[in-house]
């Protein structure tokens, strides 16, 4: 029996010739990276275990990311022991205020992460570096700890589903708009444990930041990975970031997927996630009438630069509703500063939004607009679960950039085409 | 006995021909101001007097700053209780995410404050306005409740301070450097409910910005205001920004000050406040060496146009120091914007800063940039109290931004002249 992408790069990681899937194997490791929520407790654990040392102070990351600027001592105090862990090792990419980014975006932008690699990282959302053809997933802070220190980590090799994209998506759908729909299709927990595999002759109409949006939210229908296979577009991506070698890892033809879903791109219409699950989807034209209070466009799934201009197309020229807060957070540093340069922090500020530092902030109701209770948000972030940005009773509508920006405007959730 | 300019104006709002100090009058108010955190305490305070009208929907502001975009449900809740009494009321002036910037940097820029009117606000550098020759302070929420229903205020009219400003500033020493010169010099209770006028033939070299500076910390010396006379430069800033008639009104010759003290501008050095007091200034040359972690440059102190400037001219081309957080806080979306045109956040970007949507945020330990245990951070904040912007045991020393720039390149405490 042949191999998924994924179990061809866990073999190799293990230094097998084959896995098969429920296989448990140990293997190496590129990238271990944490944040300055998940840092903290992986140091403790690190310290717990009598480690002393990291496998390579060039393939620990940790990102300063999720509650900074410091929103409070304790957070303050969260950053200020990864901070130490740092120096301690002379940690190559520790990554504070200033440096940083969400981290999701900022690995890949920095070339830290790239094809064929095998990466943990202690938060959900590592899922995303799938996008470049690379094993990324999300384990726990004690799996974190043993990673930093010995450059290896467990795994039980996961079965996959195939999602065979055809059609290319239409103007103002995106990569957020695809997986959505799928996740609306599969259900929260119809990836449980399995490697998320998007193939077929869609996937070469699909830009590098649809792909990151994607793999992103793998995790969001239990999936242990998301992958792409590598093609033109991931190696224009590579060519200026990544300097060392890699390898491209192809499925092989006699792969086995418990599952094979058909997606047609063509077919996917703007799709919003209702409350209080992802998996509550409707398209653009079956959302009635929600008037909202806040609108967030940012975080790991959607703060890159192609997000930062789908808003700014539609923000252009026009300003948000009376009484609603728009916030804009571009990802990373090197996001920020480009879309002052595009124009589109401009767009923003005359259309009545606030653009943010970089961090994940109003994402996991860490800071940066948290919601009153009763209070309406249509966000492009990942999750959209009870009392996630705020209050219990808030509501969080997650949706791509461009459904966020034609929302503000309206005050409710809208289609991005009625905005023209 | 000749009246002072503070008299002159209470005197004209109260209705009366002469007042003297020490007398009770009730004074009828232009302008009435709250932020997130005393709205919610003057609106309950409202609400429990009874009252159900405000005294003019155009002169009563609310500007949402401090703890915004929300870092919390708590202050998600203060917001929503301010958004509610603008709408009940149709508050022409309520300024929430998107519209915002720091109160005190927000109303004259929008000209909403202006030469010889009378204004209270719930917040303590209320005392800025006096920049424009205003009479202008802050109060409790109590009377900030009944001066939003009734227009009016009682006060006891102050005594006053003169400070005859002579010469003119050097270059790399601001406005701020002159008033942390004068609170070095007259100590935090220096001038404890009285007027402090500034008057002299230096007046003329201050720029309004250097003027704003001074005024807001009026405050710091426990003055009831600080108040500038009008001149050209007065005049000239308000020119595109005031439509309406204003008074303008000048201390009569034989006015009575307690004191007079002689200021000559010239022989100002850059200075810094030590903790845990804005009174324990030491010039730069005797700051000694004392390493810090972070630099804020922001607030309603220093967060305007101006003030970006100084900081860009000494980053332009540099990087902080290593392991050094630097927080750039423009105090209005209109400083933002202009900043951005004016190329400072390309430089501060390149210098490893981070810039923050406008928020009061870390100078009162609100939000974005709170310090952990021990830390120390250079900011162009006005309280460098115990625990200001952090854990109790870090530390704050109050500067100006040239001074804080200097600081965040050398990555310890540093004089703007050694940066070239």
């Amino acid at each position: 029996m042949g191999m998924t992408m994924t179990q061809k790069i866990l073999a190799a990681h293990a230094g097998l010739d084959h896995v098969a899937a429920g296989q448990l194997i140990n293997a190496r490791l590129d990238m271990v990276l944490a944040n300055d929520i998940t840092g903290p407790v992986s140091i403790n654990e690190f310290d717990k275990a009598g480690f002393d040392s990291v496998f390579d102070r060039s393939r620990v990351s940790l990102v300063m990311d999720h509650f900074t600027p410091n929103k409070d001592i304790k957070s303050a105090e969260q950053c200020k022991k990864c901070r130490t862990f740092a120096r301690r090792f002379d940690l190559e990419n520790f990554y504070d205020v200033g440096e940083m980014g969400i981290e999701h975006a900022l690995l890949p932008e920095k070339g830290l992460v790239c094809a064929g690699e095998a990466i943990i990282g202690a938060d959900s959302h590592t899922c995303t570096y799938g996008a470049l053809g690379a094993f990324s997933t999300g384990v726990g802070s004690t799996d974190l700890a043993a990673g930093m220190a010995t450059g290896e980590a467990w795994f039980k090799v996961p079965p996959a589903i195939r999602f065979n994209l055809t059609g290319q998506l239409s103007e103002f759908v995106s990569g957020k708009d695809v997986i959505l729909h799928i996740i609306g299709l599969i259900g929260v927990d119809g990836a449980l444990y399995k490697s998320m595999e998007f193939t077929g002759p869609g996937v070469a109409s699909l830009s590098m930041e649809d792909r990151l949006c994607i793999c992103n939210m793998a995790i969001e229908a239990g999936g242990k990975n998301g992958i792409f296979p590598v093609d033109d577009i991931t190696k224009e991506y590579m060519k200026d970031r990544v300097s060392r070698p890699y390898t491209v890892y192809e499925a092989d033809a006699d792969a086995e997927y418990e599952q094979t879903y058909e997606i047609n791109l063509s077919e996917i219409r703007p799709t919003v996630s209702f409350p209080h699950l992802p998996e509550n989807t409707r398209t653009i034209d079956e959302v009635g009438n929600i008037p909202i209070d806040q609108v967030v466009i940012g975080s790991c799934t959607n703060g890159r630069l192609s997000d930062m201009k789908a808003a700014a197309e539609i923000l252009k020229g026009k300003h948000v509703a009376k009484g609603l807060r728009a916030i804009i957070i571009p990802a990373t540093q090197q996001v920020y500063k480009d879309s002052i340069h595009a124009g589109y922090i401009d767009i923003f500020l005359d259309a009545g939004c606030i653009v943010s530092t970089p961090t994940c902030g109003p994402c996991l109701g860490g800071h940066m607009g948290i919601l009153a209770a009763g209070e309406r948000c249509v966000a492009t972030t990942n999750r959209n679960f009870v009392g996630r940005m705020g209050d219990t009773t808030s509501e969080v509508y997650l949706a791509s950039p461009a459904v966020a920006a034609a929302s503000a405007v309206a005050g409710k959730i809208s289609g991005p085409e009625r905005s023209r």
